[in-house]
């Protein structure tokens, strides 16, 4: 996935406003006007590096003088102590937007690590490891692009993206049946159709080996199986092969799934796991800045 | 604390607009426009409750006929299977906002939960548990929020807020001697000072004993013992005590304190205990929108 | 296609400025403050009703006590003379409002009554008639909301919303094999396949038979024939059944396609016909707000 | 007319944002990251070239390293076949920003190239051709900008700009006599009349020959001659010059002016006419971006 | 002049963002939240009446149930002592949004009173008191309405309302006839000059006599004296009805006018004199906000 | 203070915005597009200079080839006559952004002078001259800046900055003690409060001797006397020295202190005089632009 400049721009244009960044009170206060520096962002326990650019865009927006080259790849893997940015320029400047580049770095950086284990976990299963909308609000496009750093796979970017019938719509519609069948229908007035002979993808939520195979004879292309234990998984996943041999049905596990739950699920034979955890539960990854070098005044 | 209002306002929309609230395919496709209904926020884990009036205006900004009423008080407790939130309206409009309204609530239930955790453990020992600025960016004001919520106190708001010298100001102004005592002469030449004979507060972070006694004698209003253990920080606290009688001084720890560190470095005598985990790695309340009944068309 | 709320509050807002409505100096000095009115606004010619939720956001905006009425419905015909929408309230607001309400609403009727005479031309012959990202610049959801209730189809929202390899790509990923065969594996990379044995959707442009043949052959989902003549659709059409019999594999047709030209392509057996001038080359509809009756001061 | 250098940072940023030009899928799964071409953007149509310098502002947004020179002059005749920018930078970058380009582009170059054929028609009789406030919303300064490129005319920029007394104006105000002479006192009242020996310039929209009659008698400045024949335009003119000898008066018409009616009305005599087709119903010019030549990687 | 409320709108939002009304801690700590309280804004200056439904805004934006009602009429006199408005509601809200609301207040009060000191001074004069472009950045449309309601009158409104060819203009072009006679070519290759017999508005600033001559032989519509003293003006104005009998040009004094010059100045016969300390060095008008009456809690 | 450099890209982009500086009609109508100048900014007035870094700002979001250099130094003394700021580029462009540098320019120097005035009245009292918050909506920033540029002392930069129980909050709480003591309790309860020995600041303003009394006795850690007169103050400045020996109270004194009072005033003791006229009052310095050299075309 591509960094989203654009996006970014806007974000660290508010963090840096409400972060008070014009009026740095301390680093006023303590540290000479025409100090240079050079300094290192570290980080201090070991994981996947994401979000490297945020931290030029955030000194950009303070002073276009500091100078910042990314030592290491996006996506790799850090080790506890490995420098990640190195940073030069006026002191004043490189205090001032400390805080505002770790606090993007440590949530990209902890989201990728907290992926890449997951994704490590199941690699040699061909199970894909999905995110979800739970996102921190403001920062869609941030978490995505950080999950896709670490090994993840991008589910529903946004409302208008796919068709995701949850538990809320079923009910609303009348069940899986009538909520499946009714969206072909919508679609194809909005002129949305694609072919007549494939089915258009419908990603419908269940939570019983029952409703599962109801979507599968109402000919759901993705069936997420909500809240569901790994036997009951695995029952669906046998119905899936008798009642669409050649498996033309996508079927995803969600709902709950922690990191010891994950390989059991994988090995039922699901596709995709969504892990909402990723973006809405990933801790921080430790990560600081050091002063390395003084380099003038 | 009072609840953000006005900056609720920006950052709902946009959230909604990072959603694509304007175009929920699959509500619209699979949902009746005439259909009524209420509905329930649930949580699915006991916590603590905060950030409930966001509900209403993420509601208010896709629909101004959607009636919501909050069930519980901001920062009570909250049990597994208990409604927070009893909401009634146009089916579409609940299912179209309901991720967005769930992403800010389960993010500061979660850091208000988490803030309890922290505060319960303590609370015996008369230590206030602080938070940081290491906050998701663009949410500063509801995760500092929400920490008020759970209990927590609010250390600096932002970077106009208060002196704070960490460690890479110390560097820079050549030592904690020379840090402290730069800042005095800087602000009253901002006409900052308050009175010729009680020391403003300037709060000042050291790594070791040592540091910390040159911090005393250098005459800091507050003390933050970043990264000690807590034999150390006892050493501090009895520095402290001879070095200043009658305590004058705030001592904080800070820097990697987890749960299970919390309560030792607590027994220390240190009055305030800083954990930037509460806003930076605070897993989310699981919670979850259910239609009760339906209500029309 | 729901009516896009959220981005219309903005489009209105930015519309208002930059027609100084703050400060109207033919309505204020021409018109008494206290007067009141009905007005009406009416369509001068013949065509296809859209957009009109915007004039309530347009008077919303300036005066919160105009009352307006919509009198027909959403994308269903009005003929001239017909009156769209009933407005009552302050005789200065609703001459203030009405060149903005109205360039919205030329605008929106403008492209559903051209996207109905595409629609309708080719109505018999089952072919879509679909839209493309060549909109207005600020306005892309509210013009293809217009075509939606014209009765055409949306392809392409956005570039993150489906692959669409045009002639560019094609050059710069060293022809159509080599582009359709790069994206499932960069797909894939990012975990954004969907299952082994059915092709994710991969929509190709190709400018003449043979490049046709090659999509076939490379397995696109869609190929669009860009520039060809009828007949060489037709011969696309034959080579496809044959390629892939069963006809998995949707067939669209765009660039340049005039209206004298639309039925000829469309008897060639495309599924769909592709037209940039819906958006960017329709006419406004005419029409025009009277005053139709004093109702106060 | 200047190029409106700051109202276009806004508009192509919000163009970028709608098209989710932060997450290109084809471009990124189908060409490779280090490529670098060069472009040129042709005409497939003659017309007139306007808003050559939106172009640079759309790939600095994107990426500062893309080279643009434009080839052409702004408002010069383009014709078929014809290069008018060349591009030159990482091909990603091109082809990301080609349709946010082209769409300003085709518009702005559209309604040069219609306003240039109304100017052209009747450049022998001195007659003016004046745009209307009918432009698209959000896009005023740029539409109006085209007309000027195009060697049309701008007539009332926004509300604020002049007065101009429509059907509505006058109908609310009691008739033509009365909204003429209710607008000396009210803006003397505000103290913006000019000269008391000079009339103000109140422009005013008639219907009829009488009505046009009454506005000369009532000393309108303007008297735009709204939806009437040539022939009764004709009469207006003569009885001008009879009531104002020396003509002081500026008379335009307007309303419905197509291109057949433009060259017979602009015979009648008066000074100015009114298209609002210009900015309201242009059709695109036929405009594309060719990659001509990979210069690296 | 109209009150520009879509400009308030943004401004008040803008206010009470950087008061960070959000987090009102005084009030939060020592008021109760359920108190309820009736206010009244009081002058406690004589002064003219500006502004008041700026302070509905405000306390619209902060909490929707606070009733405001306007004692006095914008414009009208208010003396020492008197009620302006009259508050009622949470007496947290009121205390939160006082400074916020005064600080608009005070300010339009403090421009529309000493506009009308001015005015009052040549009322029997007949000559009108001009504003300036020399706004406080961002509130222009509020400072500029504020000299309407003192009596002023609206000069320039920017830089795209008026053709006014200052000192620096008049050197660049190269002299005064030299830049007059520039500006009818060029308008009229924008098409936008009026009429062949009568000059366009051109206003040109002049710093001596002979350049006033000079202005008038050119047929400057309007001539503004610049930094004269009233001696030389009255020989200006002598000039002027030499060189054109019957006076149509509009004659102008501005340049460090103060109350003292005002009236000698009048009295040389020019039509109007701008002032650019009404809106650049207006103090402030002394305000307050009491609270009156505890109705609740 | 550091220049708020983030703060004023926006403010610097509304007020071009607002100025219609895309559309600068004089400068276009009569200045050669090719034309280059150099300028200089010069004081009318002595003053103090103050806001120079604006006009770089304003003239890069105009023109990124305008030079910029500033010949003196921010707070220091400006004599009339003066050059300020040197400038070069483009004549057009210097004229169009003229107006808006000087209107930023011409205030913050406004109000440096005016702080200066007062600081320099009581410099050999050792008394600190306060603004308050009292500033133009939306220049907060700025105008704070301003006011430490002139030698001036910062008082509450927001709502959120400190407790400031002012007039209303006392009647609020029902009485001086009572908001005192309630202040600290709330404050604990959201874990504000700092040490348990030494009283949190809480400042508090009192209008009559037996207030300031009641305020030493309930521990103020500031009293402001506000609307006091000399006598007074002096028996408030005697009352502290008894109450609290040693002197641990700060006392200000506020509210409609002229030039003519503040020595006075100064002279009673009180360690601070809060001015609100610093920032709502300031006349301002004027200042202009001149052409100084042709430099090109």
């Amino acid at each position: 996935m591509e960094f989203p400049r654009l996006a970014v721009r806007q974000a660290v244009s508010r963090a840096l406003a409400e972060d008070h960044a014009d009026d740095d009170i301390t680093t006023r206060w303590s540290v000479p006007a025409q100090r240079h520096e050079e300094a290192e962002i570290i980080a201090k326990q070991s994981g996947v590096a994401c979000g490297l650019p945020v931290v030029s865009e955030v000194f950009r927006q303070i002073d276009t003088d500091i100078d910042v080259k990314e030592l290491i790849q996006e996506g790799s893997p850090v080790r506890q102590g490995q420098a990640m940015l190195h940073l030069s320029g006026r002191t004043r400047s490189l205090l001032t937007g400390e805080r505002t580049a770790l606090n993007f770095l440590q949530r990209l950086c902890g989201i990728a690590t907290l992926t890449r284990r997951h994704v490590d976990l199941v690699a040699d299963l061909g199970v894909q490891v999905l995110d979800t909308r739970k996102t921190a609000p403001g920062l869609r496009a941030l978490d995505k692009y950080a999950v896709a750093a670490g090994g993840g796979s991008s589910h529903r970017l946004d409302l208008s993206a796919m068709v995701l019938l949850k538990e809320n719509h079923v009910a609303a519609a009348g069940g899986i049946t009538a909520a499946i069948t009714a969206v072909h229908p919508a679609m194809a007035a909005e002129g949305r159709d694609t072919l007549v002979d494939v089915d258009v993808d419908v990603d419908v939520e269940v939570e019983s080996v029952p409703q599962a195979v109801e979507a599968l004879h109402a000919r759901a292309s993705w069936i997420m199986l909500d809240d569901m234990t790994a036997p009951e998984i695995k029952q669906v996943v046998q119905a899936t092969e008798e009642i669409t041999p050649g498996r033309t049905v996508i079927l995803g596990a969600s709902g709950g799934i922690t990191l010891e739950l994950l390989r059991p699920i994988a090995k039922t034979g699901v596709d995709k796991i969504s892990v909402g955890a990723l973006t809405h539960s990933a801790p921080a990854l430790d990560l600081s800045m050091l002063l390395t070098r003084t380099t003038g005044a």
